[in-house]
């Protein structure tokens, strides 16, 4: 294949290592000048290979591009907007070729997560008939950890090491003073169906049995009584009680508990503030002081405590995109496969986009413990490695030294205009 | 002074860094064995002086004890207690006397925020005309930064910092994404009349102009239609707005804007949930999709990102109790007396309890901008070197090793119960 330009865009949430992985595809690409000329990032993601709003990221320095492995955020702007199908709005699709065609773009690197995998097939779909096709290949990321396939999705790891790291500092905090204040804490974490990240607050905990965080799991539709008699028992055996709770708990009529149901550009529930709600019940039903935490994107982007492990998987599965882009490979995605569980062992493998796209990895019923309140061994087998290792970035007057890239655009070759 | 046993209690809501101040106590009341013989913990706070509930710390190991540097929380136990008056409740100080007599305990340590230091005056006046009188002396802490005399109170450095780096974090990830998605992020921070940990969160960003965080500090009364504007304004110009919000803001009318009111053992309002508050308005009124985070007791306990320069201050200045202890000094707290700003040099002094005890800082004028929701330079340089440095606790597994000592009983020697 002749030498062309490549796309690369970033999708939905942002993680703690989602520029890791830009890192990787960049630092990558450019070992292979005789193949790959210039890498053209989207602004604001798919967005902006929509409105022609390109980004030069060869004027950015080695140093700029090497900063981005410990920078959150999403670098080049990310977005949440769902291709629809082909059939539906073909003209989306006819334009991304127009775009990629106007500035000789032969590969296409897609950033994100389900939905992000289920656009980047249907363009590999929509080019593969054409004469000159474009290679497709999509890149995991995702806080939620429900791509399948991959062992996780990279940015989990951070997260869960984040929020285990989080419950355990308060855990510390609450059964210091549980004697005469707070005898209940309830955290809050992200995970509207699946509760990996819920899942991880159990890390938290130092030891096998005795005082462990209670999980409540959107797996599990949430039971007052039952839920009130746990948080009793654990508070008279201890002295207190942390609570980390799913923002997509449910009660057994399948409705979320949280009070918000506003919803986002992907029609998705917008939840947050499930805590308190639980908090006002324990409150009022057992009359324990309580107090509550709800983390939101500080989760996502603690970039600061990002396990080393999820770094150093976001940045191969970038590189590998590249190279399976310049073997030839298409309509695949670099997946993280297991060797072993300890020590933790993995490398990177093909995974078709065919059967990434659109599918959501639960919790196995396996990983949740019979009360439904704690997680298996076998579940934290599969946790404990991927929050191994501290990548601490660097460090400039107390705070992170974190990059923000110039971001030139491209001169714009098309005369009109796309409206998204 | 013959040599005499040693009472140190920890008390009020913890830090990332009271047991430093422990470290420093004991390592240092280690090095005097010819003058103190053991030092006795209250478990939880000045209840287990009261309950004769006292903890040996000699049986602790030097590793241990050396562990305490890096665990957040209060390891013997805190607790929210206020002594009163000694008119109002003499039976108190006379149970305290005759715990300390029957324990053969000459020097009296507490370690606390205002209303601490006020109960370690009150026990030294109690003891000064006696034969043979307690030595008293305090210990800063508290995360309000609120203790006058002192440079700083140990706590407050790393709440700073963790808080920062939150929202530079969380700035990070809302900018990528405010093209298509949340444009307003809403950080809910502690400080119930004093806006210090508000106005750390200045720190966060990258550069003096532009694009900064919106401080509502405590100190400035809520003016809704002057915070929307200010709000509009930022995502008009930046694409997204940044808040960072006092637990304890309040209305012209002085009511807290926050929806729960409840009060603690000391009267105080527990707080908490304003920043929900805010966003309603925000969305209600701009119509802009928005975040937030409340991120409660971790801003307190997390050690794991913990300011050097706090570690090492607390470390100090419960170093420099024992000190002072043994030069027969009483009534006084170690306080840290700043020398230069850049390089940030200091030195502890000795701070009379009269003049600490009951007295709150707040925000000086001078540390506010004109308009109210930034700081000033000064202020920026006062902050700045408080969040210096990164003091990283070992990790084991992924996860930050912290010490639980066996915190075993002393014998009681009293017969008679006392109901706190």
């Amino acid at each position: 294949m002749a030498r062309k330009n490549a796309f690369y865009a970033q999708s939905g949430g942002p993680t703690a290592v989602i520029n890791a992985s830009a890192c990787g595809v960049l630092q990558t690409a450019r070992r292979y000048p005789e193949r790959i000329g210039k890498v053209y990032a989207g602004r604001n993601g798919i967005i902006g290979a929509l409105t022609e709003d390109l980004i030069d990221t060869s004027v950015e320095s080695e140093a700029a591009i090497a900063a981005l492995k410990h920078t959150p955020g999403a670098a080049f702007g990310s977005c949440r907007y769902k291709l629809t199908s082909i059939h539906e709005h073909r003209a989306q699709y006819e334009r991304l070729i127009d775009v990629f065609r106007a500035h000789d773009i032969g590969y296409f690197f897609y950033n994100g997560g389900g939905d992000s995998q289920d656009t980047a097939y249907k363009v590999s779909q929509m080019t593969a008939g054409m004469p000159d096709p474009i290679v497709c290949v999509g890149i995991p990321k995702t806080v939620d950890n429900d791509l399948p396939i991959t062992d996780c999705s990279p940015g989990f790891g951070s997260l869960a090491k984040y929020v285990a790291i989080s419950l355990r500092e308060a855990t510390f905090d609450v059964a210091s003073m549980s004697r005469t204040s707070t005898k209940v804490f309830v955290l809050e974490v992200m995970g509207r169906h699946a509760g990996w990240a819920t899942a991880a607050c159990a890390l938290a905990a130092e030891h096998e049995g005795g005082d462990r965080p209670v999980l409540l799991l959107p797996e599990i539709a949430f039971n007052e009584g039952r839920v009130l008699a746990k948080v009793e028992a654990n508070v008279r055996q201890y002295g207190h009680c942390v609570v980390a709770v799913s923002e997509g708990v449910k009660g057994s009529d399948g409705a979320f508990l949280a009070a918000s149901e506003k919803r986002d550009a992907f029609g998705h529930a917008q939840l947050g503030g499930v805590a308190p709600v639980i908090v006002d019940l324990i409150r009022g039903r057992l009359g324990y002081k309580c107090h509550w935490a709800v983390v939101d994107y500080l989760q996502r982007s603690a970039r600061h405590i990002a396990s080393e492990t999820d770094v150093q998987q976001a940045y191969e599965v970038g590189r590998a995109a590249v190279e399976f882009a310049i073997a030839g490979k298409t309509a695949v995605m670099p997946a993280i496969r297991r060797l072993s569980d300890e020590p933790y062992r993995w490398d990177i493998v093909e995974a078709p986009l065919s059967e990434v796209a659109n599918q959501e990895k639960l919790l196995p019923p396996d990983f949740i413990d019979s009360d439904g309140f704690d997680i298996t061994a076998a579940a934290r087998r599969y946790l404990a490695p991927l929050i191994l290792g501290e990548a601490y970035p660097p460090f400039r007057s107390g705070l992170p030294d974190y990059v923000t890239l110039q971001n030139i655009a491209v001169p714009k070759k098309l005369t009109r205009p796309f409206v998204v």
